[in-house]
């Protein structure tokens, strides 16, 4: 993964007439990567989501291993990196801390539906 | 990556109410691997290609260093076993091999489209 990381900043939308998926496949890498879906499917559509609903909804739809705290704050701190996600903590006793998508993250979730709703149905239906 | 793998025959669609979103994170990791989704937009749209073409199309978009073999052959193979590829080799002298998109490889490569049309948008204006 480190060429397309240092790749971030590249400016050539095409190279050579090939249009750079570098962008895209970073995106892509992130929201494949472990619990990356399920997460912008639980936030989608403007919900604000306390860190410990986020993990009890992904350990719903999960029956097997408990869910690691370290995969998932790491996952959402990726998230938050890239722009996607905001964390907005509540200066309550105890704090108060939401995670919410940013526009960046609803416009990806809907750039994304029509290939979860394809690969979901295509590789169900094949068994 | 293990447990994904693991679960390419699950055929539940929901559990407990949550999506089933492994296959969808399977085809996810595989394109975004590296020439992943290059590999779709050189072949998408019915087009026949012989492995030297897609090795010399990909490196012209491609300024840094050679493409590996290697890793551009077992990408390919890849693709096959999911079902998104055919490869199919003419009894010539010398054979002549070509790759071509599925039908699930052409329809992967459209629900693909708007994911990759607004991450490279979204990508580059925010250098």
């Amino acid at each position: 993964m480190t060429e397309i990381k240092k790749s971030k900043n590249c400016n050539e939308v095409q190279i050579n007439g090939q249009p750079c998926f570098i962008p895209a496949q970073r995106i892509l890498q992130l929201i494949s990567s472990k619990w990356g879906i399920q997460l912008i499917n639980i936030l989608k559509g403007g919900k604000r989501v306390r860190y410990k609903e986020i993990r009890d909804l992904l350990q719903k739809g999960w029956k097997k291993n408990k869910i690691s705290d370290a995969t998932l704050s790491s996952r959402l701190g990726e998230f938050v990196a890239e722009g996607l996600l905001e964390k907005k903590i509540h200066p309550e006793s105890p704090p108060r801390v939401e995670y919410f998508l940013t526009n960046k993250g609803e416009q990806l979730s809907k750039a994304l539906e029509p290939l979860i709703e394809w690969t979901i149905k295509s590789c169900h239906n094949e068994q």
